[in-house]
């Protein structure tokens, strides 16, 4: 089983690096690009047998005290099969 | 109109970031993580108006020559609406 982490900025955060990213696209002949905000994920192999049910808890604790930052970021976690 | 690259390490490359994460956290008392992976991602908006069919390969060209490193990396684009 897999499951999967994704971390961004708040939307009320400013993201230096991600608006640079997208100046430079622009100034590379990328018109279409209005805006950039880069994030970071987490591809996480599930060991075998853990139940089902105390994964998502246990994923979420995970990223709040771990991978994500709760005062500036926030995450989304999501369980494949 | 919005649109994500998500761009990870090739399965072949050695990940020691993730590796550390992932001994962190069984350490930590989550014995139910065999593995973890890191990558980042990338939330693009489109300026109103682009037509969609040139976006993909407009994308597809962004995330090769400057998002991702080709060489040990892969990427995948996700276009929304």
């Amino acid at each position: 089983m897999k499951a999967q982490i994704y971390v961004t900025l708040k939307k009320t955060v400013l993201d230096p690096q991600g608006a640079t990213i997208a100046r430079a696209l622009q100034s590379m002949g990328h018109p279409e690009i209005a805006g950039v905000r880069q994030g970071k994920f987490f591809e996480i192999e599930i060991a075998e047998g853990t139940p089902k049910e105390a994964l998502s808890a246990g994923l979420n604790r995970i990223a709040e005290d771990v991978l994500a930052n709760p005062v500036i970021e926030e995450y989304r976690v999501e369980i494949l099969d």
